[in-house]
């Protein structure tokens, strides 16, 4: 079973190429907002460099969100337009699941954590000692409300720690543990192998209906009342 | 500081290019014994991605082993010939360390693994809660043996688990953890950000004389009895 993972929640995004549970190749990449151009010359890449054609997909994993609009977008459009024109499977899969997957074997509660602006983030809660497990839904919250509902030591991760590091660790302090600084960004491959689960459980997403999981509306939604 | 890592020490390769300690893009591909007619061209491919030009890099940071010898000559070799033709700095760091990077915010141990052939095992010892820590130098061993020094809960990972999994696991029980496959592999972003901090340090290695960290000999020296 070949899978394309297609990561792009913020200006970080990933790419990889899993056959089964066996990572064949992964492109990661923080370059800001450049998704649009970087996104399918890499797909290409990729595929030559593992010798695989692109007919030979079964699927396509990409992350859905919560996330940056714009960056989800690229994304998620890339894997519908796959799953349309090679006629492949397609899942998706929780932006904050696939970051959180950095972190394994720890006792600790895990708080993957995305910057949702306006003095916001998303954010949810896991632990991973044995295989990763949910606490909750993803939501979002300012990061001073976050802080309060944590009673116990936690591993933080995510784009959110550019902005608000230093106020989590004020706040929480020994309690707020912070993974190296190239474990803030998603991984493509985990993104895969969490859509491989879902392609061997049956569940698939439809192109003609996926959307982005933004949690919140858009500004555009918001200043032109659109639902 | 731009710094290039080149992580070739199996039969799974990785190459990063960091700015001071952000993480520009990493390429990690696991094609078998591919080196020589990968690595090169995935390196001028990610300069090129990143908008930088070779000659922009501070320095090349190279996973030295101990590994697979005919992969690990791969990365030194094109490390070696990076430092001197483009006249930048070089440094060296453990294979196993790079490895061990991928665990962290665990008070578990964790003991990376590479199959040495010969039923041994290159390992070493590290904990990772704030910090890696090492405990104990590189060094190699039967995977029997290996069991036998364990007597606390330990997250393995490394390509040592494709053959000796199950081995752990019926030894060990519930004391050993294993990571999901895709963190099996080193990443090339470790390796340097590992360097950099060598760099930071002053710690350079000399491309005159910096040799792969065999640990044993290779069956060529064995074969015709050089030291």
């Amino acid at each position: 079973m070949l899978i394309l993972g297609i990561e792009t929640s913020t200006f970080a995004g990933s790419l990889a190429l899993i056959k089964d549970d066996f990572t064949l190749c992964e492109y990661n990449f923080n370059f800001g907002p450049k998704h649009n151009e970087k996104v399918v010359p890499a797909i290409k890449w990729l595929l030559k460099e593992a010798n695989v054609k692109k007919e030979d997909l079964y699927g396509v994993s990409v992350a859905s969100g919560p996330g940056s609009f714009t960056s989800l977008r690229v994304g998620i459009s890339t894997a519908k337009a796959l799953a349309f024109s090679l006629g492949i499977k397609l899942t998706s899969v929780s932006s904050l699941e696939v970051l959180a997957s950095n972190i394994v074997a720890t006792e600790y509660q895990i708080c993957p954590i995305i910057n949702a602006k306006k003095n916001e983030v998303y954010y949810a809660f896991f632990n991973n000692k044995d295989e990763l497990g949910r606490i909750g839904d993803d939501s979002f919250i300012s990061p001073e409300g976050l802080c309060e509902k944590i009673k116990e030591k936690t591993v933080f991760l995510g784009d959110g720690l550019i902005e608000y590091e230093e106020l989590i660790k004020e706040r929480l302090g020994s309690d707020a543990l912070f993974a190296p600084s190239n474990l803030n960004t998603a991984r493509a491959s985990h993104c895969a192998l969490l859509g491989r689960d879902k392609f061997l459980r049956n569940e698939f997403d439809d192109f003609t209906t996926l959307v982005p999981n933004y949690l919140r509306k858009s500004e555009a939604e918001i200043k032109h009342g659109l639902k």
